[in-house]
């Protein structure tokens, strides 16, 4: 009888998982519980939607049918998985009031992330969310049948950043609040600093300031209760952080890690016997610093369900080293990246962190202009680089910042780094890339 | 008494060694001996000077004055180094009329490369050049003073490109020989041929032709002798590759490496002693084959002459370890690069090169499009990655050439590089970075 594999969660992990298990077991059985109305999209593009850039059908990458049809796996969207039960190997899954059970031999848990804000009024009819496609689609719909002239994001992350510039294309008055001190918390004050001066020549930015209820008080808009006063606007979209989706998983006894995410080895296998899990709700292993972090991100999340998927289909041994928390942003007419340890998570995990900033033109000075702001972290010990950052003009970010990644990955100490062989051109680059330069500074001050 | 350190040579090499030798030996008197009108210029910035994008001048990274005043290194073009006596520790160079002894306690040879073409009539008045300042400087009058109609670029490597896509767009109806089958030596045929379409649509390539002669029948005006018949023009610009100019240091008992360059060993030192060599004039070692090689480009000369500055200045042991060739151009509307070694020269090298070749998007596809075709090439036998070579649109390029570069320098296998934590924003790079599909698949495919 051909073996059945179940994968819970049909977006960036999930599917991913199915497709390479369906490559290295064509015999298999394979069933994809999605409980939202869509699977196998791009969440990453959601606010490109909101924007009005692309329609929510442009974030599938394939067609649903191409599931069913030439890959042959069963994607059962509106079903959503209500328990596992190991012991008997079976998944029961709710759609609308039926409950069905399904049988596995093995299982692929990707239930991703959920909101981690909890605001009393947060189920309030006013409050949105753009973490999945359902919620995306009802926040496009109030903003093009509502035309609300002002809008609150909560949270100045990445995410609220990238709502908080598509809201504002359209027109709509935002005002961006954020609990912390600065936006971008994965990056270091100095560098999101830079992308915050951007985000304040387009949004109103409401730093330091917690958002701590969302009232109604009037038949149309809505209160904000923050720690700054109050703030009527039409609608709030909440953008304030994700937490790992564990319920199910926990329930069933899949053990949690130190970050409360999913336990997993590195061939993303749980304590549960034939259960692996991918994605957004699990952790993994940070490439620098060898502890188990949860950086919730769509690049390792595909890889995550690949591995996850090879190894659930018993084909050659699959192993995901980690991650480095690799990051690029372009919002508000500037564009910013990072990988491995700001300096803050190097302090956190007991390196000695020191940095070298510079400020460089990625290009040869005459053949034109291309600024950046570029910053080498590395450990003040070992003299091992850490972690890169940096902002600037749309270009300039991606040659150097995917390079730091590789040598981070590599472990390339920082004399390495420094006489790495980058490809040039006047006009493409500069004779001595910035990542080079700042090694060299930092070797130098030494 | 101060120690004098000597270099020879004035452009990238030559002043990157004075810069560090400056640094690291305060105290020292530190001579260049430049034979040209001009140093410490990019002159990889000729064909953009030709184009008539910038002046001249805008190739100086630095006023010739900063070098005397503030940098207090003594730079004195128009003399040209014509014997070094190791045996007594001095150079003699040639200033117009006169010769000057230098006496030196260390010495860098920093010479560069020269025009290899030999063919008669090369010595011919519409015969010019682009290597160097003063060539590039008699080309542009030429070009300004004359208004040529046609002119002959001969030689479709990435010089030849750029300086013919230079005159191009000056209006200029130019027709480019390469006596080889396709341009860019350096690059597997089939991503050549990519850069090859888009020359096409601006200058007229005449492939697999060679020019045995320039002769001058008319008052105005040059023919070419061309293997495929006789070719009028206005004039000729040789672009036919390069030799290392090694004549002085050879004379003076220098040895060559098997490619005719300059040997030297990690620390940029030559076989004679307190000389070091750095840049076009000396052969370095492939950092993928480990064998000696040639590749005359600009990154690798500063940070050679970097290595030998601070070698040469008794400073801490510098070594360098080697180049890959990394080289990106922009010519004709479309970008190109690589890194490693191609096909041709894997198979050279003794390995067994095998290719996964793959035409990708570099943005997620919602968010736009930035077409790119990218050669990863590996070892049959070990399956280590040997190169990488790219082309496409302005901007996909740089983001996967430098990451492939770093991979390469590192060493890292196959299954690492499809596993890189590369950073990811739709509107910025795809989830999957095409150099990571290619190693999936290159690695799938075993």
């Amino acid at each position: 009888m051909a073996e059945r594999i179940v994968v819970i969660g049909g977006v960036a992990a999930g599917m991913s998982a199915a497709s390479r298990a369906r490559r290295l077991a064509p015999a298999a059985r394979i069933t994809v519980l999605e409980r939202g109305p869509a699977a196998a999209y791009g969440a990453c593009g959601l606010p490109g939607f909101l924007a009005g850039e692309h329609p929510l059908a442009a974030l599938r990458a394939h067609p649903p049918e191409e599931f069913a049809e030439r890959r042959k796996i069963e994607v059962l969207t509106g079903h959503e998985a209500v328990e596992i039960v190991p012991a008997r190997r079976l998944v029961r899954a709710r759609q609308d009031e039926r409950e069905i059970a399904f049988a596995y031999d093995r299982l692929v848990i990707a239930t991703g992330a959920e909101a981690a804000l909890e605001i009393p009024g947060a189920e309030h009819r006013l409050l949105f969310r753009a973490n999945t496609w359902e919620q995306a689609e009802r926040l496009e719909r109030f903003a093009r049948e509502r035309q609300p002239r002002a809008l609150a994001v909560i949270g100045a992350g990445y995410i609220g950043l990238e709502v908080a510039e598509a809201l504002a294309r359209r027109g709509i008055a935002v005002r961006l609040f954020e609990r912390g001190a600065g936006v971008l918390p994965s990056f270091d004050p100095d560098v999101a600093a830079l992308v915050e001066a951007a985000a304040r020549r387009q949004v109103a930015l409401e730093l330091g300031t917690e958002v701590r209820r969302v009232r109604a008080p009037a038949a149309e808009g809505a209160r904000l209760e923050t720690t700054a006063g109050d703030c009527d606007v039409d609608a709030a979209v909440d953008c304030a952080g994700l937490r790992p989706n564990v319920a199910l998983a926990a329930a069933a006894g899949a053990a949690l890690g130190p970050t409360g995410a999913l336990a997993v080895d590195d061939r993303q296998q749980t304590n549960l016997a034939a259960v692996w899990a991918a994605g957004d709700c699990c952790e993994s292993r940070h490439l620098v610093s060898g502890r188990p972090v949860w950086i919730p991100l769509g690049p390792a999340a595909n890889k995550q369900g690949r591995v996850a998927g090879q190894n659930a289909a018993a084909g050659p041994p699959a192993r995901f080293p980690g991650v480095l928390g690799s990051l690029a942003l372009r919002v508000f007419g500037i564009e910013a990246g990072r990988t491995g340890l700001s300096t803050q998570q190097a302090r956190q995990a007991g390196f000695q962190p020191r940095e070298e900033r510079i400020e460089a033109n990625t290009l040869a000075g005459y053949a034109g202009r291309q600024r950046l702001t570029l910053k080498l972290i590395y450990d003040g010990a070992s003299r091992r680089p850490l972690g890169c950052q940096m902002a600037g003009e749309p270009g300039a970010v991606m040659p150097r910042l995917n390079a730091a990644a590789v040598a981070l990955a590599a472990g390339l100490p920082l004399d390495a780094l420094e006489l790495l062989d980058l490809a040039y051109a006047p006009a493409v680059a500069p004779i001595y890339d910035p990542l080079l330069i700042a090694a060299h500074r930092a070797r130098d001050s030494s």
